[in-house]
């Protein structure tokens, strides 16, 4: 039998990000995959520092596979995603297709959706970060509406990753593009996603009650 | 023999762009490996409409191979590497760095220089974005004081991304930061990086000499 993947992600988080640490992507790409997985943690607290052997910035998650030990949620996304033809068609032209929408929906939306969403956070706004927003979403618009999934006529690798970009709250709740609104409901109706969500808020509801078990002793 | 790869560019961009058209990244890789190709165009006009059935965000560069037909600067760049072990280790476990530090440089790194470029471009400032870009570059500060190349002790397509991204002139202004500085000069002293962008500029030079010849017609 094959020893499972572990994916690393933190003990602990804040109400703010829980449902939203990118561990999620992984776990649901192994839920949909029917992926053996486990979950390993470090430590919420010091984690600008206490792993950075392991991730260079302090984030996760980060992915034990044998020798295979990575960071990057997209990077890890692609090389569990390439174990079957569940998240990823076999055939060549297919499967350069769901990479090069996967790196799309991090270097084309999330480049802009991210920097939108930190300068929201701080209460900071940009006329140009806007106008970049709205010009992306208007243009993914037009992609969303003429299909329902981004390759193969199939959910893939690349809905997942594209999905997961836009279903921050925030974004969710600004414009009106009814294609984009469509596609992520259809897209986290699934199964896989919502058993993900549930073991990550899981997860840490048992921190929060270990901690406070911590307190009271 | 087989048909030279074809890169899609814009026929025509104005000064500030030149030698950082995105074409670049895909030129360099294929001067690295001794690969075939033809430089293509669309034009620059009419860009944000004109080639969306092949670039939906209204972009440069794209790529034909035959039957892969690829937009993503990042997708096209792996899917050329994957050719050869010039850039991109055989070693499964090396091969899965590279696609780690590729996606780094667009995920985490890129992620937040553009932004702030863009921010720059307006003349307009965010407290939120200056942080978030020095953390960013004291964390990849680290990483370039410990070793010369990103993956296997050697030039890879990791390193060919992550220059590409680092080598913008305001960023390369912007800092003190000895390891990022070496790094950048280092990998771009490659001869084709060199050759690359002479291409690029005697490109647009020649679109240049075209337009003037039309004016004057």
């Amino acid at each position: 039998m094959v020893d499972p993947v572990a994916i690393w992600t933190y003990d602990w988080v804040p109400e703010g990000p829980r449902g939203f640490v990118r561990d999620m992507r992984l776990r649901w790409a192994c839920e949909e995959m029917g992926l053996r997985y486990t979950i390993e943690t470090v430590p919420f607290d010091g984690r600008e520092t206490n792993h950075l052997d392991r991730q260079p910035f302090g984030q996760v998650p980060f992915l034990d596979d044998g020798p295979v030990q990575l960071f990057e949620s997209g990077a890890a996304l692609l090389h569990l995603a390439r174990k079957s033809d569940v998240l990823m068609p076999s055939g060549p032209v297919e499967a350069a297709q769901v990479e090069q929408w996967v790196i799309a929906a991090l270097n084309s939306i999330e480049m802009v959706t991210m920097p939108w969403v930190v300068l929201s956070w701080s209460k900071q706004q940009s006329d140009a970060i806007d106008g970049w927003l709205d010009k992306r979403l208007g243009q993914l618009e037009v992609v969303l509406a003429g299909r329902e999934y981004l390759v193969a006529d199939r959910f893939t690798a690349a809905d997942l990753m594209m999905a997961d970009v836009l279903r921050l709250e925030l974004l969710r709740a600004h414009g009106d593009r009814p294609a984009r609104k469509a596609y992520v409901d259809r897209i986290l109706s699934r199964p896989a996603f919502k058993k993900a969500l549930a073991d990550q808020l899981a997860q840490y509801e048992a921190a929060d009650r270990a901690r406070e078990e911590n307190e009271d002793a």
